[in-house]
């Protein structure tokens, strides 16, 4: 990158030519050694709000506002700015290609937890090369680079190229998966809905860089709160990346059920199977006990007292964060960042055989009859391609059916709440409970 | 456990019944899922020191005092309250039998990395059930629920057992390795030597307590600083235990010398090899770029800039910490875990062909010359079978012998500041530098 200036990637069909642009990065000496990191702190000029007008299911092309002038870099760190031909050793031969994974928030706890994951092939396997690219803000960018040394001092072979930076146009570049863990805190005082409208800005904007520059199959997993509609909001802003490949992370809400289960069952979790999380990542979710297994068997059959199961189990795995928080005084980064690996791992690997996940995708021809056009956490498997299919084997009741269409209002209701984020004109915003989740914020 | 109440093993020979007394644990039922716990909250009677005569190399077994009615018992948690048989079942009767890890400190930062790695399968590979004890203050108590309620929300496959507790006695409980990372921190205005006895204190009370219940082969890895002569007191407590098991980590100083050698010779670092840390965990410990080599090539081959390596490398390394801390406001937790796992993996890996590692390690019978009965950092490798050998063919000259002796002289030092601890009589410090290395406390 070095001196080079790179002017934006005007719309989608900019990226051959920033590809090409970028490739001068490969020609990095390694004298340059941390040098190249100042660059990246000069200011975005770019407008951060875009006119997207188009209908729900024919989402047009993002119209990109040129940078002025816009310096802002990813930039290399240290060590990972060296280049290297992995074909030409003998150890690393027959390594595969360098995955790019893009992670947002990647100074916070999540991320600390995550990233060294990611880079010791602990998700992707020991013979998967990887490239982080990081995006922080303005003001995380230190923390960023403290982040890039412990990963230097980490020495994991497998972590070929770190890239820290703060415009999503410049870390998303290339990337095969996205990990969108940043999203602000709400404030004091602030509704739900202006949660959903700050965030919403941020995952409009991502979507779009996402569009501009990630790799056409990219894989998107949004943890960000609150994370259906923030993952909504991404997908409508990314016309060219198939909507399939957008998640809302619902995985942790998928291990608490499980373990509860496990809990009031007195087995170990591994005996709990074929658990889904319907709907929203808030409290209207629904961990489904109607179709989850233990022992293979259903539930109902294994736990008799099925008043606990209607009234208590749900609230149990739900208020499981805010518990964390009260013994632990802090929110519950390391097992978040296990989820995040458990839903890139069932994307990776083969799902066993009669089993599935859940996990928060697009309900355009979901066979349960879910309003389309949402994120909405739902059973899946996955041949281990990166791609998934949903479950058609599932059943309903009326308390299972009754308790889906209410989180279904809430999305559709956040749904309108960001309409002006997702190219569907004016938004109207009817969201009165607060239903985050505790220990979450 | 349950209520039984257990009377404190009294010297090591007591372990028999000890073992036989807690077999009762194995019959725990799971409906007392969580209500275990309350139970350990009770305070400890036990008196803390200990009255040790004997000299340096005879040291006797430690006479403890027998606990007044202590109550306090380190308690399963949750769905880790279990009973299985893992040779029953398809999936794991293929499985090594479970394996003890006790860690000290663990409501801290750098085990909330660490416990997830070791409850992945990530150090001691995909077939070791794990049970891991866990060993806080009653200050942390609470801290450590919200530990084990996130290992319980990961499903780790291979977490069979996890423990909670406040007395040592009880939480290293036939431990086949105990990562000592708890220590106090220097409270403001400290002297080191208040901080040596202090930590010595604890360390001296784990080294009874390892070798009154841990198993007779355990691996101890101390981190808690000033982490050499915190070894050396737990060894000196510990005679039923072979002082060879007994490890101060400096694998997190040697990954940082061998990124910082890279860096200057614009190498990966997955091209540095042979990098020892000499001696003490503190700025005057030796990386050694002598014997260390990059490519295969003595380092003094590759980089000719023979004054940066003898004015700035070494203070390169050590300042790490304190960099880190300036950028990310945090110590190095991520990259410490990182470290005890690569301690860990040394000794049950063998060490590559021509290789070597660095640990801290009791310096009876060293072929270098160093002062015996102190632990000190040295090259070792490994046959991969939890023990290691000291490496020989090293060289040494005139530069590399001096920083060698002044380390030396500060461990000697060291430990006559710790005399009234080790069993050699009566305390005498006169250390008067700061050598903790900055962002450590």
């Amino acid at each position: 990158m070095g001196v080079a200036e790179l002017s934006s990637p005007a719309t989608a069909s900019t990226k051959t030519a920033s590809r090409l642009h970028y490739s001068s990065q490969l020609s990095l000496s390694s004298t340059r050694l941390y040098n190249n990191l100042r660059r990246s702190l000069r200011p975005i000029s770019r407008a951060r709000h875009f006119n997207i007008s188009c209908s729900v299911n024919q989402v047009q092309a993002p119209v990109a506002v040129p940078r002025e002038e816009s310096k802002s870099k990813s930039d290399c760190y240290g060590v990972f700015c060296l280049t290297y031909d992995l074909k030409a050793e003998d150890e690393t031969k027959s390594w595969k290609k360098l995955v790019n994974v893009a992670v947002s928030g990647a100074a916070g706890m999540i991320s600390n937890h995550l990233l060294f994951k990611l880079a010791s092939g602990e998700v992707l396997g020991p013979d998967q090369p990887i490239a982080l690219k990081l995006l922080g803000s303005e003001r995380s960018l230190q923390a960023l680079e403290g982040v890039a040394m412990e990963l230097e001092d980490s020495l994991f072979p497998l972590l070929r190229e770190v890239k820290i930076g703060i415009d999503p146009y410049e870390v998303f570049e290339d990337a095969e998966w996205a990990l969108l863990i940043g999203a602000k805190p709400r404030g004091p005082g602030m509704e739900r809905a202006g949660l959903l409208d700050i965030n919403g800005q941020i995952f409009a904007e991502q979507g779009k860089a996402l569009n501009a520059v990630a790799s056409r199959n990219v894989k998107v997993i949004v943890v960000g709160n609150p994370c259906n509609t923030n993952a909504l909001i991404c997908l409508k802003n990314a016309p060219n990346i198939p909507a399939k490949n957008f998640h809302a992370l619902t995985r942790l809400d998928e291990n608490r059920a499980k373990c509860q289960l496990a809990l009031k069952a007195g087995v170990f979790y591994d005996k709990v199977s074929n658990m889904t999380i319907w709907g929203n990542h808030s409290t209207t979710q629904v961990p489904d006990f109607l179709n989850a297994r233990i022992n293979g068997l259903p539930v109902k059959e294994v736990i008799k007292d099925h008043k606990w199961l209607e009234e208590e189990f749900t609230e149990k795995v739900q208020k499981r964060g805010g518990v964390l928080i009260q013994k632990w005084g802090r929110s519950s980064a390391a097992s978040t960042a296990v989820s995040i690996v458990d839903a890139m791992k069932s994307l990776v690997i083969p799902t066993p055989e009669g089993d599935w996940f859940s996990t928060g995708v697009y309900t355009n021809g979901n066979p349960y009859g879910i309003a389309e056009d949402l994120v909405f956490s739902m059973p899946c498997r996955s041949k281990g391609d990166g791609d998934y299919e949903l479950v058609k084997d599932v059943i309903f009741d009326d308390y299972l059916r009754k308790r889906i269409a209410k989180t279904e209002a809430e999305l559709l209701a956040e749904k309108r709440c960001v309409a002006h984020l997702t190219g569907e004109g004016i938004a109207y915003c009817d969201i009165k409970e607060d239903t985050m989740l505790p220990g979450e914020m």
